[in-house]
């Protein structure tokens, strides 16, 4: 038989990161173009004890269906802690737990997007956001980064011109490809385009609690009054990404939509893991947890920028995170970005071609992904040196 | 901010057994209207262990990201069960774990079908996979059961007269809600169909191995030589529905872009239950646990025809089913079924109008849904000869 898919999936390609991990399964390549929580990052005898207990004493809530909102004591304390902590959610707000960030974003375009919307993005983004949006047959606009965040006269520009405008979506802290952490008032001012132009903030903040410098940024979410702001957070960098355990804050009618929308596509999430995310949370140290990894990945992160300093510089520039898990490599002109990735992963070092998080992979870009949590201080040392040599070998 | 959501979903409600739910919280209520495991059918001993070891011997790997196919011990044992078991699975076949069967159904839907398209249903037939085709904005179009499964003239006048379709979808053994098993003849006429109109099958087999009656007939899968089946399958009703574990077995084209669709919707399914599945089923009595739950069903469905038998006939009819969770019954002429459902919950038994099942809420429908895995014994002796007495006070 002959297969004909539908048009919003015919063209949609899986993930270039995932090609990448091809060659990363060769245990002789140095892997930076992952975007994994370190494999010390877990808290195994948490996570042991915790399951254990539950398995042995309500095994039975623990493996039957439960709601499509999600485990109820799980949203009670994430709510609590958003609020609390970050001043996120107001009497409007509604809470599910998804399946995952990834879900969150998905299912909340889903819900408000119809094929051919534009979703304004910042760009560089993360690519399954934008698959997620090209699978919906969205129209993406992407609006140029600056070393505070969106360019904010190009978001209104882009406002104005786009049609059928619903969504800009942002990663205000170190920005998934870029680093980059928005500034407060750039954050205010992409509210207020906003709530001028009548379109809903997607705010996805997956790396937003491991800040190892600098002074915590309120969220968009947090300064939201009139409903404009859907959050989407997660267990993923805190806890666990096998998990798959995130959730989306937003007002009451949109999380009413997002609640039919995952019940015909999963139900519900995973309950065991929602029940050992509510008690981790809730009964071990959370935040020293969160601390204590964000302390370890600043060490690697402040480790291959001083590698980048000694190796790269100084034809090669970035931004220096204040958190999260990447830094983002502007190649000099006139090195040709694609074969330079090529070259480091034929020297045993992979990283992400940063067109994979372009509006469109073929839009110019010279620039290249590297996350540091992933791999050792050891690789990180030897790594970045492999590609300081396939540098100079280019110029 | 006033919201406007998407035409897909805008017009979408929640599954009417949702609702029904806010009734069985009260613990008076006797509910038959739920499709969960009897609390005594999860191993609760076997997944505590499993689950212990895998977070003493692996757990990085139980918690880290993983690939989007699925565990791939997981996935190669369930080929090898399904070839060896049920002679499911050919060369140009390949096979995806999804975060159950919902998903897996969703998905191919996903993957396979444009909006407008025209989707095949049986009528009734399972209301969380017509809700995920309404999502898509597909046609439903219903063709009716018969004692031994769908019609297969009228199927056979749908793929002449309907315009676009895309798939049939089936649930052939003890189907939800109607509890029929499709014959082996008409497995082979559907496929005959599925060929010469150039449809995919879609085949839901849920309930499949909870046979407590007859002798097993082979899937349409199983004789499906050249690609037109794509077969859901899940662990939910032979394990554990919590943990969200199914699959897609189906030609490699569909199953890689099912992964392309998987990937943006929630990367991948919970890693830790994956390995307690594999585990489960390659290493303890797995077969055995099937028999011993599937006879425990049959003798409540035993129970529960005999119930009805003493209490609703002759007005109430039913086909008597060989396996699975459920029994539809037809009221008699004259009987308001809206109104019986009614009265039933005020009386403290809820069972599901049979409306919910159709292709519209609206066509007319004088059936409803029995439950028999969820309840105990005495409440499946107490609650049927509580709808007897509904059911004598309405005539």
């Amino acid at each position: 038989m002959e297969y004909v898919f539908s048009e919003r999936i015919k063209n949609l390609k899986p993930s270039i990161i995932r090609e990448i991990f091809k060659f990363t399964s060769d245990p002789e390549v140095i892997a930076f173009s992952a975007g994994n929580p370190a494999p010390e990052a877990f808290p195994v005898e948490d996570v042991a004890r915790i399951t254990a207990e539950v398995l042995e004493q309500a095994p039975v809530k623990a493996l039957q269906y439960n709601i499509t909102e999600g485990y109820f004591p799980l949203r009670e304390a994430l709510k609590e802690r958003l609020l609390n902590k970050y001043n996120i959610g107001r009497d409007f707000d509604e809470l599910i737990v998804a399946s995952g960030a990834q879900q969150g974003i998905y299912l909340t375009t889903k819900v408000l997007c119809n094929e051919g919307d534009t979703v304004i993005c910042e760009s560089p983004s993360f690519i399954g956001s934008l698959n997620a949006f090209r699978s919906f047959r969205l129209n993406l606009c992407g609006v140029e980064m600056e070393r505070d965040g969106i360019n904010i006269e190009s978001l209104e520009r882009a406002l104005k011109t786009e049609k059928n405008v619903k969504m800009i979506y942002t990663i205000p802290n170190f920005q998934n490809p870029s680093g980059i952490t928005m500034s407060l008032e750039k954050r205010k001012a992409l509210l207020e385009l906003a709530k001028k132009y009548n379109v809903i903030v997607l705010e996805d903040n997956p790396y937003g609690e491991l800040r190892f410098e600098g002074e915590h940024v309120p969220s968009i979410k947090s300064m939201d009054e009139e409903g404009h702001v859907v959050y989407c957070g997660t267990f993923s960098k805190v806890l666990s990404p096998g998990m798959r355990v995130g959730y989306v804050i937003a007002p009451a009618p949109i999380i009413q939509k997002i609640v039919v929308a995952k019940q015909v596509a999963d139900v519900h999430t995973n309950i065991l893991a929602q029940i050992v995310a509510k008690r981790f949370m809730t009964e071990c140290d959370f935040d020293g947890h969160i601390e204590k990894i964000s302390h370890m990945y600043g060490e690697r992160c402040r480790l291959m920028a001083g590698q980048i300093d000694n190796f790269l510089a100084p034809y090669v520039k970035y931004v220096m995170p204040q958190g999260g898990l990447f830094i983002w490599c502007d190649l000099p002109d006139g090195v040709d970005m694609l074969d330079f990735c090529r070259r480091a992963v034929e020297n045993k070092v992979a990283v992400v071609p940063g067109n994979a998080f372009m509006m469109s992979e073929s839009e110019p870009c010279n620039s290249f992904r590297l996350n540091y949590s992933t791999p050792s201080r050891e690789q990180i040392e030897t790594g970045v040196e492999v590609l300081g040599k396939v540098l100079k070998s280019m110029m």
